[in-house]
């Protein structure tokens, strides 16, 4: 089982109870050295003070949560899109964040036009990845659970995220969230190809009673996922990064007193990651 | 788009209304002549009634729901589902149904071991195999969208059930649910692989606000699935069966008049399948 030198805590676990500045402090009191930050939170933050707080409690920024997002509809809200996604990856520059999570994005408003939407996704990384490239970010492509397809992730499988990566090259590699790939047939051989792309791995639980689509994952050890089977996949395809705790929980972890829960995300990583 | 001679409806969209017997004539009053029946209605009406109103409507059985369900725990629980589905290919046989509709199962209760849950499946198949063959009843393998991968489905992808179809060899095919592949990547090869093995076509959509994992479904039209993308690939692939409307929807179809869900079925399979 790793250590806790392997764990790090993406910041949406405590999402509803601390700051960044709380995030960050109260994971390093336990002991926890890495930390995937989100955006508005570092918003709230400001960059420079994120920068001091990161360095002087010794955290490994995982990642920058997140850019992507391509679903718009129209010429205005793509050109946003673009900009904010500019502004994701200086951010994740001057936090010296690992990647950059990139969410595909669903499909636009009243649209049906799914492999449409999957190509506006490679269009959309292919146009920001010359910025990330010169800054230093590899953006990784998360597949997200087809249940999310419609609202917010079109890129339904590591195999579609890796077909991604042939077509961009350089610069793009993967997130492995259980999550949203523990049901794929697919996976051992996905995961093999995805090889040295792989730049996030996160960890969680799907809950055999889930009942939302979004808000409703399990801590490491209450679900069905066979979670060491799959960080074995990812270690013998050359990940050698952190295990990254994500769990959105909106009427269970996210309620709870946050250093309850880092200590549960600590335990758990020892005994079900 | 396709005349009213394609459509059938499953008995699963006017289910908390209509037994058999209203089910068959209410149907046939809207000059429906295609149906999918299950078993819990079928024995609450009786073989041989089933038959004889089936019959004497002229109704086409595009199938009976369902077999399959392999995802018991111990031995006496598989005993009893091998015998289950047995009578299951019976009653398929009695009613003269074009397919038994095959659902895998989940996992067992407290099981993470999805890759045995996936073997038990086609060790299932296979010991019903023989009595289907001679029965003449084809086994159609449903794949259930990723999200009941736990609780229903662990055969999660078109490609999986073609897998499974290749292992098993005559006398198994595949149904096609849009609702649960719309989202596939692999969809458009794997629908041609499956070629004439499939044997159901069911359509019915996803909403964008989908709230439910099981009983949210949309009327065709009223979600994002390009639903006659989907139905000249099956046609393609050789499919020239009946194009069978199954809507489970506890809040919304299953609280109206069913004469009112059987017309705008009509209604829909003109304008939107």
């Amino acid at each position: 089982m790793p250590g806790i030198e392997k764990l790090a805590i993406n910041q949406a676990t405590t999402r509803d109870r601390w700051t960044l500045r709380e995030a960050i402090e109260g994971y390093a009191r336990h002991g926890v050295r890495g930390i995937c930050v989100w955006r508005d939170k570092l918003a709230e933050c400001g960059v420079s003070q994120a920068v001091r707080l990161l360095s002087d409690h010794g955290m490994t920024v995982t990642g920058l949560c997140r850019g992507g997002m391509f679903g718009g509809a129209d010429a205005s809200t793509w050109r946003a899109t673009i900009d904010d996604n500019l502004r994701a990856i200086e951010e994740a520059a001057a936090i010296g964040a690992r990647t950059l999570i990139m969410l595909a994005g669903g499909l636009p408003k009243g649209s049906k036009d799914l492999p449409g939407a999957r190509a506006r996704v490679a269009e959309g990384i292919a146009e920001i990845l010359p910025a990330a490239r010169a800054a230093g970010v590899p953006l990784a492509i998360e597949p997200l659970h087809p249940m999310t397809c419609a609202s917010r992730g079109c890129v339904t499988t590591l195999g579609l995220a890796n077909d991604l990566c042939d077509e961009l090259g350089e610069g793009v590699g993967v997130a492995v969230d259980v999550y949203h790939v523990w049901w794929d047939p697919a996976l051992d051989a996905e995961i093999a190809r995805a090889g040295d792309r792989i730049l996030a791995f996160h960890v969680n639980d799907w809950l055999p009673d889930t009942r939302d689509l979004v808000f409703d994952r399990g801590m490491m050890g209450d679900g069905v996922v066979d979670i060491p089977r799959i960080r074995r996949l990812v270690e013998r395809a050359g990940y050698d990064g952190m295990n990254e705790v994500e769990i959105f929980s909106a009427e269970n972890w996210w309620k709870r007193d946050p250093d309850e829960v880092v200590a549960v995300c600590i335990e758990r990583h020892e005994t079900a990651v």
